[in-house]
């Protein structure tokens, strides 16, 4: 049966990464592999509008926040954590598991942690080396407001470290130009490739942190990652299939161009958005991000239900909610490869299967919200993906 | 160009693993994926012989090794590291980053530790908690006596981990019949599929010693990855691509039947061993393995151009020596998919290449002698892989 992924990871993959990963295998220790890994590198510089190294470790996003928490650390360090979530919990529970001191900004599922709550925190912990953030939180669909964040971070001498598992080939990163000194993401999200690679770059400062870090590490190794990059290299045997991937999708991403990839997602997440509000349903998260958009579960309406309808009647997967938000929200993702179409898909599905259970949505409003919104938000020369 | 690796990894994938990798993908919390996952798991379990665990891990065999020495292992612990290679080397490497203690038995690169050297390290270092030796030294081609080392180890209350990273998928490991305590492997060696996951399985003694274990570690944890496991789950995001591709290859090898797969490779291994000495050439490793073969370059010959006419004039890639071992040896893996006229076809292009480039070999005389080896040792129903 045919099934279209809308979840917040993974997510859809375009054909023609998948058409990289059946070719027979490359050996990686060749030319060949070589300069599709540095391609694939230089790429997701250029997405970033950075000239650092970016890194690539065979793992999955956690794993990249865990190399960025081990390589910039020392045992005793004190930690700022922001967190209004899962993943943004995530980063806490790395730092305790080695042995570092965790002073948490915390804040209700659903909302986002403010800049005036993130300077009374760097205020109260003087003594903070770095901060760990989320940029968009997949648990509740919530975009913290990072860049600023960083911004008074720095201000104190605190590097800040962000989770952009879902938001890289979403937002602008612009890392050169940010006060950002390290950013974690991984393969099956914005990258439109499966999961199995997680990646890291680090600003000079990181880098200035990481000559510092005492904490034990072997397969995290970033400053081996990076001189091993120079040659085109990597310390350990990389998951070639899923690199030939990256450069495949990144030159996808590259072929469409970089603002036009954030418009489309600012586009899709607007009508996505709008159908939800024109369904008569409200949005959980206070500052909706474009990757995903989380919506309550309307009051007798079995969450459950619906989702499974959507699956196994219109084809289309999207995620509930985890942990304490299980059976309370749906998660329509909408990172990386969808257009308008792929949208009204996504739309139609959940419209018709909330009155397929009940809801008392007028059939047809989220989808013509979402037309009217693709309509009025078209670019003059219509970019499509790929 | 055609080219077919030969490479003691990563080796060929099968068709029906790269189109495994193809398909759409799914998510991985679906019952669809977790019946795939546990499938895999369970064939992996029964080509080990084991009922314990397998934990599959979204990393390089390497991150394997690190996940055992972690969940074992506490600072200041003694390790023994038996090693004769550059993947021997990595253990000692691995422990000493994590501040353990270890004392290294260590063998000019080509030959093998005897169990009697073991032995005395044995009795050297009553306080030795884990001894941490390599099945296939990589770099050598050469086959320690890991049973054996294991079972003298046991005797004196030491566990024994086995970096088999080569050998799974290659040699009859009987995981639950044996004194081996931890084994781990990767996935682009005989299981034959790309680079990308690494495999833990520990023994009841093996997670009692987890129970103990106190170093930090958050993406290896093994009692984490094994709760999760009981419910098809891993605790971070899988790379699901990769592992649909292993599931794919472990059909394989079952159809062929894992006794059926085992004398595939002593037949392969021995046909390319008799090829090599009837070519005048000499094996580099004392006890040479069924994974690969290596061979002193012959005086006078360039090495280092006879892989390159190898891998572009007969679309053969083998790969040459590591580390201090560079320009000295060839070595021409036979691990994983490989039948009998794909022995032939490497061990008539490197007789072929040797010839084109000076060595006085006799025209055909490795061909012959891979010929009659396996018309002698053919079984009487001839099984072929896939």
């Amino acid at each position: 049966m045919k099934r279209v992924l809308f979840t917040p990871g993974p997510t859809e993959v375009p054909s023609e990464v998948l058409e990289a990963m059946a070719k027979p295998l490359i050996h990686h220790r060749t030319d060949e592999y070589r300069q599709y890994f540095l391609e694939a590198t230089r790429l997701m510089q250029e997405h970033l509008a950075t000239t650092q190294p970016v890194l690539t470790l065979s793992c999955s996003g956690s794993g990249a926040m865990e190399a960025a928490v081990v390589n910039l650390m020392s045992a005793g360090d004190e930690a700022i954590v922001v967190e209004g979530g899962k993943f943004g919990e995530r980063w806490g529970l790395i730092a305790q598991a080695y042995g570092l001191t965790v002073h948490t900004v915390s804040v209700e599922w659903g909302r986002v942690a403010t800049v005036e709550e993130v300077e009374s925190a760097l205020a109260a912990h003087p003594r903070a080396k770095v901060m760990f953030v989320t940029h968009s939180e997949t648990s509740t669909g919530a975009l913290f407001p990072v860049h600023d964040m960083a911004r008074v971070a720095r201000a104190r001498g605190v590097a800040t470290v962000v989770d952009a598992v879902t938001t890289f080939g979403v937002y602008d990163l612009h890392f050169d130009r940010s006060d950002v000194d390290g950013l974690v993401w991984g393969s099956q999200k914005g990258m439109m490739i499966p999961p199995g690679l997680g990646f890291v770059c680090l600003s000079p400062r990181g880098w200035d942190l990481v000559k510092g870090s005492k904490l034990p590490k072997y397969y995290w190794n970033l400053a081996k990652a990076k001189s091993a990059l120079e040659k085109g290299d990597t310390p350990f045997t990389p998951a070639i299939s899923l690199v030939l991937a990256a450069r495949a999708a990144m030159l996808l991403l590259t072929e469409e161009g970089r603002d036009q990839v954030f418009a489309r997602h600012q586009r899709n997440g607007d009508a996505t958005r709008k159908a939800v509000r024109a369904l008569g349903l409200s949005l959980f998260a206070e500052v909706p991000s474009n990757t995903l958009t989380a919506v309550h579960v309307p009051q007798g309406v079995d969450g459950a239900a619906v989702l499974k309808t959507m699956e196994q009647r219109y084809g289309v997967k999207i995620a509930g909610g985890q942990d304490r938000l299980k059976g309370k929200i749906f998660r329509l993702g909408h990172i990386g490869y969808y257009d308008e179409g792929d949208i009204l898909r996504l739309v139609g599905a959940f419209e018709a299967s909330l009155i397929d259970h009940g809801a008392s949505a007028q059939p047809g409003a989220g989808v013509r919200a979402a037309q009217e919104s693709f309509r009025s938000s078209r670019p003059s020369a219509a970019a499509r993906v790929g």
